[in-house]
């Protein structure tokens, strides 16, 4: 079956309307009606060929939402007309540790919804900048939301899980201070993820500029990184920092204001590299520096129902298939509020 | 009251002997007669002032064992004629969090053995080269070791608790399979107790000399990390990497080691900064890089006691007072397994 698509032929190409194809679907798939499709920054470097092993032709897309059109014999939890979600994971080996501890997101197996290996054709997975999707079940979420927020519970798929998936393993909750490093796409997830679990939120940017917006999102404060005297504000006082900030930058500004076992999860990984910490500020308090990558399908599901629940849902921007290209240079701008969002009824046009 | 001691004026000049003060026994205080301590790198980088902040005269040693000689009227834990040890630590702020937790080696107001602030003559701590020394009770360790392995008991305070405390926090022990990096003063004890923790333990070293040695002292493998076949033997199987390397080193040799969610710990902070670490490496399974400072005094106890019951010492190479600068030159090339113990009684010659 043939279906319009939105992708790049090689990495110095503009993305452009594609005819792509989609498997039957399978005894244990849902096919699923493509409604909305957030833009995230890994769609960009993929799609760009700045990452390795970019497979053409590239159709990205990891943050998709939209309704079951059609599911196999072996389908369960699925039926015709339901709302649902596909993340960056459509397979794994589903027989590893981490699979069984629904932490797909960490198995060697694991095949992203694009770029990743599969049978179909071509040879790579396609993502969502198209109208439809075939997956297996195991890898579909079920989406709580009034339809009414579709759009923005798209990028809750990426940007949402990434951002949840640290705050819940280093247990930011009740009682706790987390700061929140760079209000981007990932960062206003973040901070509305962790007040709305109960934490003291401390949003950090390098813009005077976001103050007022951090706040806005849920901050309960915010401290521009840039003035040293509310850095030391801050010292000793945080028990985790979610870092949102891939591009190289001084770790060493963060260490000091986590207490004594306090964590700093890296969620970006840069491609030069950060200037080596300073092991000193790990040894005095015994603190962490560590890294986290998307999260599990059980965490996802659980994350949607968490957002579900208390209303939480991204800052999007909708625009049309035809203003990708666009949206990629605003993006690199940082000129967005905070995660665009395809239309992908567009794509028909 | 004047006794003697081992020591040096300036950084650039020997250690000799020097008559030092200690204070009267206070109604909190201990007054021991050291009967050996241990040489630790440390007290090389102090004593030499390559480490900021050195005070001279310079009294080196916090691997103090030796008796009870006088105890203030408030005492209660000891009595004279009890084994005893002195660490790292002599004083903290004794109210903070870090206090309370029994975490005094991550107190701000930390007293060190030597190099620290106190109100004692000279206005710094001088350690345990020397013939006495006065503590409060609550920085006192009662030792359960025979008395004829008192010369190998010195360097489990500060060797054996720093190694200790790491391994105990990151959970080692039964079904854990742990990395010790570096086979020296540190990284034998945490081979030794590693091993009786019950964990699997890997001993990772630069040199072929020293694979049987690792073995003697309880490693169940033996891996030279210039062999890439060996590393590669090892890949995404440990828990736990104790790091005990203090000099610049490829730290992105050992994270891919680390199974999901494993993290090596740094006990050394190196006078250079390492490479910068892959952050790629962390974030694909979730590990950590984290950093240990020797250990509270609670969990020395601890140590101390689980060593009696099972016979675990250092291995020591005895020496006199007037061998002190030899031993040094010494330990910077190596040639010591594994730490050099004053004989104290060599200091009234
Ligand atoms: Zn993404
Ligand atoms: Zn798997
Ligand atoms: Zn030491
Ligand atoms: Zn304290």
């Amino acid at each position: 079956m043939t279906i319009k698509a939105y992708g790049a032929h090689a990495g110095d190409q503009p993305l452009v309307p594609l005819d792509i194809t989609r498997r039957e679907t399978g005894p244990a798939d849902v096919r699923i009606d493509i409604a909305y499709c957030g833009i995230c920054h890994s769609d960009l470097h993929q799609v760009r060929a700045e990452w390795a092993g970019t497979v053409f032709p590239c159709v990205p897309g990891h943050e998709i939402v939209g309704r079951v059109a059609e599911v196999g014999a072996e389908v369960t939890g699925f039926k015709p007309g339901d709302l649902v979600g596909v993340g960056c994971i459509v397979d794994s080996c589903r027989h590893c540790e981490e699979c069984a501890d629904g932490l797909e997101n960490y198995c060697d197996g694991m095949v992203g919804t694009y770029n990743g290996r599969t049978p179909d054709a071509p040879g790579h997975t396609l993502g969502g900048y198209s109208q439809a999707i075939v997956v297996d079940q195991r890898y579909v979420l079920r989406i709580r939301h009034p339809e009414a927020d579709l759009p923005a519970v798209a990028p809750l798929l990426c940007a949402g899980i990434t951002t949840w998936s640290p705050l819940r393993h280093w247990h930011v909750g009740p009682g706790k201070k987390v700061g929140i490093v760079g209000i981007g796409g990932l960062g206003h997830m973040g901070i509305k993820l962790a007040r709305a679990l109960g934490a003291h939120v401390v949003a950090f940017t390098t813009s005077e500029s976001k103050r007022e917006e951090a706040l806005k999102l849920g901050a309960h404060e915010v401290v521009v990184s840039r003035n040293e005297d509310e850095m030391a504000g801050q010292r000793k006082s945080l028990d985790f920092i979610l870092n949102t900030v891939a591009a190289p930058h001084d770790l060493d500004a963060f260490f000091p204001l986590l207490r004594r076992d306090g964590t700093m999860a890296l969620l970006g990984a840069p491609a030069t590299p950060h200037p080596s910490p300073q092991v000193f500020n790990l040894i005095m308090k015994r603190r962490s520096l560590a890294g986290s990558l998307i999260g599990g399908i059980p965490e996802t599901q659980e994350m949607l129902d968490f957002c579900a629940e208390h209303g939480i849902v991204a800052d999007v921007e909708m625009i049309r298939a035809d203003q990708i290209n666009e949206a990629y240079e605003r993006m690199l701008k940082g000129d967005v509020r905070y995660r665009f969002v395809i239309d992908n009824a567009s794509l028909a046009a």
